[in-house]
């Protein structure tokens, strides 16, 4: 029992880290008196619409959790309450420390590109620590509160119940805030951009506070509930799957995982404040610093802990493939999203044919994106099987190279929310006026931003497909489990998976529909929430005298009313359909079949959300090449085809991509925490 | 052996009943001298192309021809080319007589809307007849010369070449025809619709001959091919698992599928006849009477043959079931691709909004519109499968369900070449300056036509689908043949189709991948072949003085040697990809593995397919509808957005969508044919 002060001390080590974090951005200056104005209207959006979606969610979970007491009993129902509020509160730290960074890196980036650029990541930092405190800390208690251990192994199932309440609230937040983003972001340009030939971010724009609020409650903190859901669900997941080698390991295969979290959470902090001035090294190169230390140190961490806590050397070998396979797709994203591989190139050059050649051309490369990471992940996947022998025993290779892989998960957090709000300093930059001064500071940072972005889509598309993977066998083991079936080898439930069973292959088939349909539910609540927008913009340059002069000021919050609701109202049912089709299939196909369904969502869900994140990120840098002067520049025919190409692709990639991700993952960890139901109640 | 001139018969009796199709069609008049000229232009560059096109095609076929002989023996390789053979004569008969009747449904439209429908669905027929007979008599004729029969079973596998030939000339004649249309349809639409606001087929667009040519060598001979191939594929793989259940059924389990087909023509012959005027009743209603007299007289021959020839009324109900899906699922594409369907009309309506949220609206739309279809198939799948009891003998089941969809297909495809013949006869009228004489005939053609495309839409998908999973189950029938595995059950293969195997997880993914390299190859080829379109119509309007105001002539052939060339360039490196791909896995991951992959690009394949037809075909009637005065109506700026939707669909909906359902067929059938290869030389 000892043992589990670990986590627990590793864990609170967070709060000092994060309370220091805060401390130092917010001793720095906020700048100008309008700066400080605008990042006020930020927070208050922000905050209200963070308030207004924990309320809209409560109603589900409320319920929910009673549902589950009665059902599945208080540990379920413990833990899922305790993923949901863990989850809120690490989403609540993170951008609270977003939208205290963002006015400060602004006024920075007046005097020095390297300290905003610090600010801007430390800002980011403070999501990253809290996300990976907040799950150590949840889990280790629950672990401490329903005494697991090994003389009481099944307990360990009763964690799932966390990593549900984290997805559930995952969801919520990705796809209530992505909409909220986009709707936002959208009606801006339409309007803005297309029809009035406005510059980003002008002031004179009704909606650009809402895009700016929609920086911080979508890209932050949707994608930082995102990475706790996946987090949290991989440790529970690979915790359950180390029970089944407890005869080869000891007790160590399920404590291994939190061990390597909790002494990982050292390589987090080297990464993190290494990314510091390097004498005069340009701010770009700290940042590399900073990823390439922390996973050198993760490496070293691999070695030691293999051999010394589970005497297995093989074990060092598939948890590095797994952190290896990170650098490697972010290669092939950064390839075909970046502003300088051909793909880009090619789609801004195809603008100059028009809208349709550019949809098209982004559309085709988008989908050519997929290929390469994927194949390279079902290598990882063989590579990691085989590295244990094959077998049952591989299957925990697998468990460990998603283990490697998730150990970077505090660095990037950290660089994944430097993005949004080095977005919002550039926005209030613009507003103030002092966009000019900042010009060079806020180039290196947007140009740290393409690069952040590749790698955090990189390591999004690998870690949810492997992770997937994961949290797949723990379903087949605990499903082994409780029908009888001693797993002495993968044969054991050939008969129940039989790919040429047709009952499977049906299976299959409906879980490869569910991605379409939610994300044709989701586009379809961007879409009309964003018509919404445009209506509202449209109206008040109709509407307000003076308005497109610059004389009279916009009604800002008119526009955060319009994202607030119908982000709220629409985000409901994609996720009420995303939550029912599982348990339709495991009370009529079976649980077995349900295994294959959960498959079928995997593999078309993971395809269409890389499509989505690579098309959308490529049609925007074909957008910026064209703004660069390219093609014709900005305002020529080619550049608004190219608008037209990163509207298509802003709901493509910054509300159903993401989106899709938290679903593949919750439609699995809700299979295996509703399993005891259905198969007490299988219908047919 | 005297049972096979039944199939050889029925065969040949086609040949007759084409002569007079012929015969009835070119003794209708060809209207004016402008009427005949603009034909001839279009027959020149049909069979120019096709001319073309088999050249490039015999390329790759002779030297492939010579490989499979030996590799694999005389017999693969003969009944490989005469695949190739009677596919190619089937689309040229078809395609020959779809040129002759355009022009005479164009000039019997100024007179009789009821002959012109006639008219353009006989010129349909003539495809129809054509594949079903060629198809009678290569199958039978191959069997014969195989000596196929009780003493000798196994030679049932050697009629895989046949497929195998006729799948890969269809995916010749879909990739490069689709390519061909679709550059001179949207080169035609961007320059002359989009930057000139001229009408449809305008005259002096340059683009609008090749557009025309296209309609009969993409949507035309491109479709029929791809019938050809999925009902040789079918009938060539229904055999082979009617092959397993030789000790239930006798003989005749193999026989049973060549018998229907050759009973089943008479019910073709009723039903196109059937189409003809029926006293007063619209036009529209006889196509509707050719159609359920066709299924009405399916059902029937389905009971009698199923009690006489079978013995087992179980069989009539899998047939039954199969067929009526066609019917159900035409009513669900209907609804989304309908322009009387709630898709269409938000489509339309949120063009108003912009291009990209009727871009967004329709991607939205089409994703949707993968599910209930795709449920509805699982649904037949396990009906068929339940209704033989499950177990081995409920795979022939599938396979009846399949057999009795398939028995439409004479049908089907008659009403899918009238689409491009009254498409064409639409555009001589207006180029000939008939059009407003012709207004109400060429007004129902239209109607009609957006109720037979969902009807072979519905058809092409449930086709695909359920034949795929046939083809599927012959590939493992022979493997486990091959490989000693007496099937008594399918549990037999449960270890070697285990889904829980990392191996078959890898293969899937991958599997899953290739219709999205395969589609962004598709889509890329299309776009450059139509901004070669588009630069060199823009290059006419500018270098030709008084073409826009229609005192020159453009250079008609100049656009039509565009189209042939770059489509025959841009196809062979997709489909060079389609053909390596499950060579790839069958030599390194193995066989069984190898299954995995092909149900991978089947489900991926089939929905991305349907994304495709789907949304391309709502868009094209968004398009129709604001052009019919709604929302703006046509000059509006919600008329733009739509057309820009509608080209986008038009490389999805013709091109990567009708190449991706011939691919999946065809990825498999190549599995099944290289089948020894792969088990003689595995690598890893």
């Amino acid at each position: 029992m000892n043992f589990m002060f670990i986590p627990l001390i590793f864990g609170f080590l967070g709060a000092p880290i994060i309370i220091w974090l805060f401390w130092w951005i917010t001793k720095e200056s906020t700048g100008t008196p309008r700066m400080k104005e605008l990042a006020g209207y930020i927070q208050d959006g922000a905050y209200t619409f963070l308030r207004r979606e924990f309320k809209t969610i409560s109603y589900f979970i409320i319920p929910l959790a009673m549902l589950l007491f009665v059902l599945l009993g208080w540990q379920i129902a413990f833990g899922f309450v305790v993923g949901v509020l863990f989850s809120m509160l690490a989403i609540l730290l993170g951008m609270s420390g977003a939208v205290r960074a963002n006015v400060r890196v602004a006024n920075a980036a007046r005097t020095s590109a390297g300290k905003s650029l610090i600010l801007a990541f430390r800002g980011g930092a403070i999501m990253g620590f809290s996300i990976v405190s907040l799950i150590l800390i949840g889990i280790s208690s629950l672990y401490l509160i329903f005494r697991v251990g090994p003389t009481n192994p099944e307990a360990v199932h009763l964690l799932v119940g966390f990593g549900f309440g984290a997805s559930l609230s995952a969801l919520f937040a990705q796809v209530g805030g992505g909409i909220y983003t986009k709707a936002a972001d959208i009606g801006a340009d339409l309007i803005g951009k297309i029809a009035l030939h406005m510059p980003e971010d002008d002031p004179r724009n009704p909606a650009v506070i809402a895009d700016l609020v929609g920086d911080n409650v979508g890209d932050c903190a949707g994608r930082g509930s995102d990475l706790f859901e996946s987090s949290a669900d991989n440790l529970v997941c690979t915790m359950i799957i180390g029970l089944a080698f407890v005869d080869i390991y000891g007790w160590n295969a399920v404590l291994f995982p939190l061990l390597i979290r909790s002494v990982g959470k050292i390589t987090t902090i080297i990464g993190v404040f290494s990314v510091r001035k390097w004498g005069k090294r340009s701010p770009l190169t700290s940042l590399n610093i900073g990823l390439f230390s922390a996973g050198i140190f993760n490496l070293v961490l691999f070695y030691v802990l293999s051999i010394w806590f589970m005497k297995d050397i093989r074990l060092f070998y598939c948890l590095s493939s797994g952190l290896l396979s990170v650098f490697v797709v972010s290669l092939i994203v950064q390839y075909y999203t970046g502003i300088k591989g051909i793909p880009v190139k090619r789609i801004a050059e195809s603008s100059q044919a028009g809208e349709s050649i550019n949809i098209l051309a982004g559309f085709s490369y988008g989908l050519e994106s997929a290929v390469l990471p994927m194949v390279l992940i079902a290598a990882i996947i063989l590579f990691s099987y085989r590295m244990l022998g094959g077998g049952l025993l591989g299957i925990f290779g697998i468990a460990m190279a998603t283990l490697g892989m998730t150990e970077m998960k505090g660095m990037i957090q950290s660089i994944d929310t430097f993005g949004p709000i080095s977005d919002n300093a550039a926005g209030i930059a613009q507003m103030a006026g002092i966009s000019k001064e900042a010009r060079e500071s806020l180039d290196i940072l947007d140009a740290a931003g393409n690069v952040t972005k590749a790698i955090t889509k990189g390591y999004g598309l690998t870690k949810c497909v492997l992770s997937s993977v994961v949290i797949l066998f723990a379903y087949i083991f605990l499903l082994a489990e409780y029908q009888g079936i001693t797993l002495t080898s993968i044969s054991d439930i050939a008969i129940n998976l039989n790919l040429a069973k047709p009952v499977i292959i049906s299976a299959l088939l409906i879980g490869a529909t569910v991605p379409f349909l939610f994300s044709a539910l989701i586009i379809r609540a961007t879409s009309k929430a964003a018509s919404k927008m445009v209506e509202e913009v449209r109206r008040q340059f109709y509407e307000i005298p003076g308005l497109f002069e610059g004389k009279a000021n916009p009604d800002y919050s008119a526009c955060i009313d319009i994202s607030t609701k119908y982000s709220l109202k629409q985000m409901v049912l994609p996720i009420l359909i995303g939550l029912i089709a599982p348990i339709i299939i495991g009370f009529t196909l079976g649980v077995w079949p349900l295994a294959a369904f959960l498959i079928g969502v995997k593999i078309v869900g993971a395809l269409l959300a890389v499509f989505m994140f690579n098309s959308g990120g490529a049609w925007d840098n074909a957008k910026k090449l064209i703004e660069q002067g390219h093609y014709g520049g900005k305002g020529s025919s080619a550049h608004s085809a190219a608008v037209i190409g990163d509207t298509v692709g802003d709901a493509l990639k910054d509300v159903a991509g993401p989106s899709l991700h938290i679903l593949i993952k919750l439609e699995n960890i809700l299979s295996i925490t509703l399993l005891p139901l259905f198969l007490t109640y299988t219908i047919i």
